[in-house]
This record gives structure tokens, sequence and C-alpha cells, in this order.
């Protein structure tokens, strides 16, 4: 016998997540809450809705409809969460632009998802001026500007954004369709080959904000997002629509300020005169606040902030706290939405010293709701969460990418076995939290037994003598892979440290149960300089290909 | 062009939105926290799930399989919340079987639910005694014992259900399949006909917990529901899944307790002995655990309880948060899973006076994410959200019941429009805060208007003379129908009140604004008595029948 399935033929009571339909709560509730945009634009809920109807009627005019994809270029502004909402609402699909990408990479990344409109701050003109003529499926450029005028330009306008949503209706009935339709996309990048487009439908955007809601609202103790903060992204919003946090902000009915671009006074000055409470960056962004002159003067007691994109060391974490500030990690990727977990401290622990619950804090999280994350082996095979077993984060919900648009081969990569594949290493303990500790490219597979380059390079640097420190795999007949480690000393120890010296050192954290003695490198040389990128990251592929 | 779909076949891709992802967060974060039932067991997470499995094998030796049906006649307890889990995951269906019902209403409601498998507790087996040779459906039947020894029953007994779990395997693979699948059903009683059963999804389920928890944990101000709270339900399980609050509780990671049959002294001691912080109830429970003499000696400051199911009225709110009960009115009925709404204060409301806190936490509430509420007109127009405009209250959200199961008349009753309608008649303010003030069926329409005869009553209590009161709509050929009230007068105002003396009470109001003057009533009548039902409830049907 199957199971019994309700009636789900589209009918009056079907009741598809759309994005629209988050719309209810901050307009019912509060309609007069507000959206800023530096010192220049201040709305409330209920005009911010106003507009987003009237920006619906213009792209309508621009020849948008359903299954149109609309670009996006811009700092984080209220036009970009006014398109966050009626882009997707009217059925087509919102392409956000990431700007960082070098103007070869944009051109890529419009024709690849076959923007039909783009929409451009005044400060990206010049890059489109460049690569206008190449562009594939544009029909309509409309232009964003902070100022009053338009700089000269030879990019065609068809107009200018506030100028075109005063004219324009504010009629307009979003329709119903199918959850699973398309409501955004954007393009990642690796280190190497053309970006990659991830794309998200309406029932993951609204099932990812009811989970991050849930889980950064109700798992309480510290940085949680509550109806009574003030909210302003610091992760942009062309990245991963700013960790989907702006929907969850709604939901909160919680004031909104947009910074624009990133300049660390006009942000401070933000967080002082809109009083804002809660937000989430980079650790270079908090680092960048952190040690800007104009902070020095500025009370950031209680501010509360999510930290992801790479790992926050304990290093800035401490000074942030030291400054008041309560953040936690979080963890996820631009092909997850991107939340996956968040670094709460549990109720106990919020008595534990200083230290103890840093090391909490920047541990890569627990899981949020209908998130299933594991560590396997290569082979798959789950490992125990004993807060040491070492292996592939993968994991399954509701709302990661199905792919990589119109990229087949690189999206089989991403899904195995019903699970996707992050690409991270790292282990589970007893209470849930994911601690990463490598990349899956980075790490040394020995025997069926993986060792974090990570924790390899961690340990050399706790060592008097050395300066700078890699440790990378290399091939080995009978494992596989073997550890290696190349030693920068520094100048007074040159000649005075041994292989057998760094070899004992090793030894130690063997004794302590950091690492097994399997981790202890075979080989270990001492070199002038290590090979990195040209934005300094260690270049371990040159490496690699080096000591083969 | 149509909307862009992103591919939706089944595949190693696909996350159906199933109970059994609701095990995720809680097994991995919180895997020794407790679940406690009376004094009488005490099991970890991570225990109760190996329970889970246990239970699965268990159901499947008796001949459970997907599709089948599971009726449970409990109390509250941890067996109880195993079953809410393994039934539904095993693709069969729960059915909590409404134990207030008459033994006649239950054994409808056994065989309309076509229940295969029955666990029943050793204080039901007296009715299922009575029962049991009608039963059309029911193939095996286990006990449910809090003592060491089942009372001698002629009922035939398949087990018991810690001695079947006892020898259960603890293997036991949840599959996957369509998130449609029927999860619940159980049955709601009317004034009139047989009970109805409404039913709920897998999907339906997940939904209501990620925006119950969203809302009852994110909006904070009162009453919050938070991952360092401890959580005992005080609404019947069979009741709406315990308004679907041991779900959310479960993603919190708080310790459960269930405290069997609602006896004051035992939910008292429980209250205290497992620092219980967090509960849900009618007014009735609330007025009993108050006015208990075991209550006197109780510290209940901090105990947080959201009401449900009937008006809270102010005076009982006044009396809670007088013993230091923060506590806060939610609304829904069986038919919608049930939460619509919560009536948490807004953050600037904090500050506010008692009785202006009071006023809004016995409000009905503002709606949780996805749900779309509206009072409209009796053609379905809906009404300006101004604190008056009085209405029908209809809903749309993604857990609300498609119908009454084998029922399709009522349900047509149910659906109109694409909208659910609640039977509710009420005002939203400009907050979105929903104040219900009638059932519709009590409602007066007179034309084009509708008059709460709740509003009347409650003016005329103010009345010094009136000891009693009722308000029925009468028909007129004019206006449909017209205001009618009853008045019994105390004994020493007897003779001295005039129907005038009570036009010109009611003119006060009308100049106050609280009502308007077509709602003063035409017809006034000094009764001996009002007919009331067998519970005490005001009969209106016998008022209007004598008064047509």
């Amino acid at each position: 016998m199957p199971v019994k399935l309700i009636d789900q033929t589209p009918s009056a009571y079907a009741y598809p997540l759309l994005i629209k339909h988050l719309l209810h709560k901050p307009l019912r509730c509060t309609p007069n809450q507000e959206i800023v945009y530096r010192d220049l634009y201040r709305f409330t809920y209920a005009e911010m809705f106003q507009r987003v109807h009237k920006a619906a009627n213009m792209l309508k005019s621009l020849g948008v409809a359903e299954g149109s994809t609309v670009g996006v270029m811009d700092w984080d502004s209220h036009r970009y969460l006014e398109l966050f909402y009626a882009v997707p609402m009217m059925g087509a699909i919102l392409h956000t632009v990431n700007i960082r990408l070098s103007p070869e990479q944009i051109l890529f990344t419009i024709n690849h998802a076959e923007d039909d409109v783009l929409l451009v701050h005044t400060d990206f003109l010049p890059i489109v001026e460049a690569i206008k003529d190449q562009f594939q499926t544009v029909k309509k450029i409309v232009v964003l500007r902070d100022g009053p005028e338009t700089p000269a330009t030879k990019v065609p306008l068809d107009g200018e954004y506030e100028d075109l949503l005063a004219r324009a209706s504010d009629d307009y009935t979003f329709p119903d369709f199918d959850e699973n339709a398309k409501a955004t996309t954007f393009y990642t990048t690796g280190t190497t080959g053309l970006p990659k487009g991830v794309y998200f439908s309406h029932r993951q955007l609204v099932l990812h904000t009811l989970a991050v809601l849930a889980a950064a609202g109700s798992y309480h103790t510290a940085a949680t997002f509550r109806s009574n903060d003030v909210y302003m992204p610091l992760t942009p919003m062309f990245h991963v629509h700013a960790w989907g946090i702006p929907y969850v902000a709604g939901q909160l009915g919680v004031k909104q300020v947009y910074p624009g671009r990133y300049d660390p006074a006009v942000i401070l000055k933000l967080l002082v005169s809109e009083k804002v409470t809660f937000s989430h960056c980079v650790p270079t962004i908090l680092h960048m606040i952190l040690s800007s002159p104009a902070a020095k003067s500025v009370d950031l007691t209680g501010w509360k902030v999510i930290i992801g994109g790479s790992a926050l060391t304990k290093g800035l974490c401490k000074a942030a706290m030291d400054r008041g500030v309560d953040l936690i990690t979080g963890y996820g990727m631009s092909e997850t939405c991107p939340v996956l977990t968040l670094a709460q401290p549990q109720p106990h622990m919020m008595s534990w010293s200083l230290d103890e619950q840093i090391a909490v804090r920047c541990r890569t999280g627990q899981p949020i709701p209908l998130v299933d994350l594991q560590v396997v082996t290569p082979d798959g095979v789950p490992l125990p969460h004993d807060g040491k077993s070492t292996g592939e984060v993968v994991v399954r919900s509701p709302w990661l990418t199905q792919g990589y648009y119109k990229d087949p081969e690189r999206a089989e990569e991403l899904w195995d076995g019903g699970w996707l594949h992050t690409g991270d290493v790292g282990f589970i303990d007893e209470r849930g939290y994911l601690q990463i500790t490598d990349r899956i490219k980075d790490v040394i597979k020995t025997g069926g037994e993986w060792i974090s380059t990570l924790i390899l390079e961690d340990i050399l640097m706790q060592h008097p003598g050395v300066s700078e420190a890699a440790a990378i795999g290399v091939p080995d007949e009978k494992w596989g892979e073997r550890p290696m480690v190349l030693v920068v000393l520094k100048d007074e120890f040159k000649g005075k440290v041994s292989q057998e010296d760094i070899r004992q050192h090793f030894m130690q954290f063997v004794e302590e149960g950091t690492i097994t003695k399997w981790a202890v490198p075979d080989k270990i040389a001492f070199v002038e300089a290590l090979p990195k990128t040209s934005v300094g990251k260690l270049d371990k592929k040159v490496m690699r290909q080096q000591y083969r």
C-alpha cells in the first residue's frame, strides 16, 4: 500500500511557497518600520511595498515578463531590496551581478545568464561602456544613481530608476505560479575556470528564510537576531543575496539600513546614527572596521555580528569581543543559499570563560533546522560525531543549488550519492558543532586517513624559530600521499633548527593527542620563501608540482 | 514565456519536507537533552530516537505499513511523542483519538478514520471494551500503561507498549516519500452533527513547525519560546498535536515534560521539580491551575504561557500577570494545524502600562510568517485594517486542512474563493493585530453591517442593574436582521430598570464610538433566566427560535 497523498491538484486550496508570501507579515504588522539607504533615502515598509509594485510596472514596460532575467549592478541599497522582491514576484529571475569580477567575467555572466534588462549604478557605467557591444541578450539598460545627475556615458540608457518609478503605476497583481520557479541566480568563482552560475527557486528562498529566522532568532545565548534589532548587512547583496538575511529581516519587521559601497567611515557613521544592532560580514570587513581610525571613538558594545565566508580566527574574535561585539560564526557557500550552520553557544556555555566561549563561537557551527550535515570518508561512509574523525563535509537541505547553470559537467562533481559535496574537510563534535579544518584539495590523504594541512601549519607556527610554514601532500607509493612541510625560519634561527628538532616538536602534539603519529611529516624542507598567489595566499598547487 | 522551473524530477537532489527531517537538529545538537514523563520515565533525545526506531519495528510487526492508520488513546506522554514521529515517518497516518468524545463518537472516529492498529492507555480500556465489537478495521490493539500490571479486561490485547519496544530492533530505515503524504488526522466537533476529520501532510506539519518556531522564538518581548526553556504542554496531544508545539520544542532542543492526565497537583509539582518555563493551554486550564489550593505556595514568576482555544479575558490575564506569569494569546483552530496568530506585544509596547499591555496580550494576535489573514464582507471583499471594520476572518497559509475526510459537503463550506473561512468574526488594527469579536453564526447581520453579539453583551454587563444578558439577531423584513437583547436583572433592580434606561445606556457607547447607532437593539426583553446548553453556555439557537 502506498502512502496516502492529499490532493495537490492546483486548486484554490494550493499555497505555493512564493517570495510574495514573505510580504504578508512585514506589511500587516510593521507597515511604519523604516528602510534607510545611507543618508539619502528613508522609506516605510508600506512605501517600499508600493515601490515594489511600481518597480514591477516599470520592468514590465521594459519588456520583462515571466521567465525573463533582470541583471542588477548596484551597491547595497533600498533599490536592491525592492528588486529582491519585485523581480522574482513577477516570475522573472534576478541576476545579482558579481561586480567584483573582471569586466570580461562580468560580460560572461551577463551573456551566460541571458539578462534581458540590466540595472546599473553610475559607478559601473564605465565597465558597461567597455563591454556593452558584446552583450548578446540585453535589450534595455536602466541607470541607478545616488546624485541628481547621470554622468556622461556612451551606454544607451532607457531611463533612470527613481524617475521611472515615479511615473509607474502602483497597481500590479503578482501572480501565483509553481514554487519551483527560478527566482535568483548569481556567479561564483573558483581559482580556475569560468564563473559558475548557481540558482535558487522561490521554494528554496522561502524555506531558507524560515529556517534562518528560526535559528538566528530562537537559539538565543549569543548574536540572536530579534524583532527589536536594527539591521545593516555588511555582506554584499550581490553575494548570495546578502546571505538571504534581508528576507529574514523583513519577517522580523526590523529597521533595515543599507550602506551602499563599503566605506568604514560611512558604515561607522550609520552604525551610530541609525543605532544598528545586528550585522553579518566576512572577517576582513570586521577587521577593517575594528582597525579603522574612526572606530576608536565608537562604542560597539552589544553590536551583534555573524561572521562567515572564511574562518574567524580566535585573535579577531577576541579583539571584537574586547570591544563589546557579540559575534558568532556561520557556515555556508554560494551553492547552499548559503546558511547551513550557526555557531551559537548552547545555554549552559554562557557561563564559560571568555577563552572557552571564543572556542565555541569560532567553531563553524551547528546545523540549522532541516539541514542534514555529515562528514564522510572518501567512500561516502558517515564518520562518528566525536570531535576528531575528519572527512569531507557533505550536506542535504531543501535550499541547495541543483547544479551550475548550463554546466552539467562541473555540476556532476557537486552532487554525489544524494549529497552536495562542499569540498570542505572537517569534523563534528558530540554537540553537533562542525569544525572546518581544510579544503579537500589541500588535505593530505594518507592510508585512508585525512590529515589537515591547516593543523600541521598551526603546529609549526607554534615553534619559536618558525616564521612561515606550509604543509602539502606528496605522492607515496604505499600510502597514496605523505605529509611534507616547507619551513621558513626566522633569521636568528637559521642554521640552528634541524629537521629532527621539527620532528620532535610534532611529537609533543602526538603525545597531547592533537594529531596521530601518522600525521608527523616524513619530509621537512627549510626554504627561503614560500610560493604565493597574486593576492598573497599560499600557492600550494605550485608547491605540490615542485615536490612531486 | 512561462516561469522557468528548476528540475523537480525525483532525484538524489530532491529534499521533500518530511517529519523525519525534524530530527536532524535535536539529535545532532542536543542528544543528551531530557524527555520526562511525570515521575515515571526519563529519557535523553538520543534514547528517544532509538525508541522511535523500535516503535516503527513494533508497529511493522503488527502489520503497519505505508498508508496504514494508527489510532492512539493516551494522555500526554513520552509514548505519544515517540508516535508523533514514528508513525508518520513510516508513511502511516497517526490518528490522535479524541478521548473527550462520547464512546459512540469515539467508535465513529475509529471506524471513519479506518484505524488498523489501536494503542490504548489502561484508563480507556473500559471504553474500548464497550465499543470493540463494532470496530470495522482495527486488527491489533496494544495497551499503554503507567503501572506494572494491566488491569483485567475483555479487550483482546496484542501486547504492552514498553514490553514490545524492549523486544523490537532499533534498526529501521525511514523511507523518503512524497511530502504531500498524509501524516496525521483527528476529529473536531461542532455543536451539531458527527465529528469531522481534519488531516495534515508532512509538508504542512514541517512548515507549521518552522513558522511557529520562527514566530514564537524570534518576535521576543513576551512569552518567547527559546532554547533555554523547559517545555510542558498543557493542551492535550490528541488535540491538534498539542498545537504542534512538541515538534517546535524538538527543534529548540529543550527539555520536554509530559504530565499525563491534567491534574493540577501533578502539574504544579512538575512545574516546580522540572523547572518548567514554557507552556500553552486554554483559559480554563490556566484558571484551574491559578485557583488550585496547591498553587498558593508555588512561585509562578517567569512562567511563559501561550493561551488559545477561546478568548483570554482581561481579568484572567491580569490575575496571571499579578502572579508573575508572562502570557499572550494565540489563535487558530483544528482546521488550521492550528497556529495562525500570536499576540506578542511589539518592542515599543513593553514600556506600556500593565493595562495597555494586557489589552495587547489579550488581542487575538498578529499573523505568523506565511499566514495571509483578512477580514472580509459577506461578499468576500477585504476590509481595511483600521481596528474597527468587522467581517469574517478568512485565511490562507500552507498548513490548512484541505477539507473534512470523506465529508465533501461540509468541506465545501470551509473553502470559498480560495480562502478558508474560519466562521469567526473580528477586525484587524493598523499593526496587524486581529481581534475576534464573535462567531459568525451568532453575529447579527443588519443592512450589510455586522454587529457583534459579544460587544452588545459586554455593554449590557456594564449596566449596574444587569445580572445576565444575551444578544441575538431577529428576522427583519427591511434589514435582514435586527439586534434584540434579553436581559436578566439583579433582584434589587427588578421593576426599576426600563427598556428606555437600557436604550440610553447603549446610546452612551454610540457617543463614545464603541458601536454605531445601527447596533442599538430595537427590542429589549426582560426575562427571568436565559436558555443554556448542557455545559452551561448560552443557547442562542433556542433563543433565536423563541423570538423568531
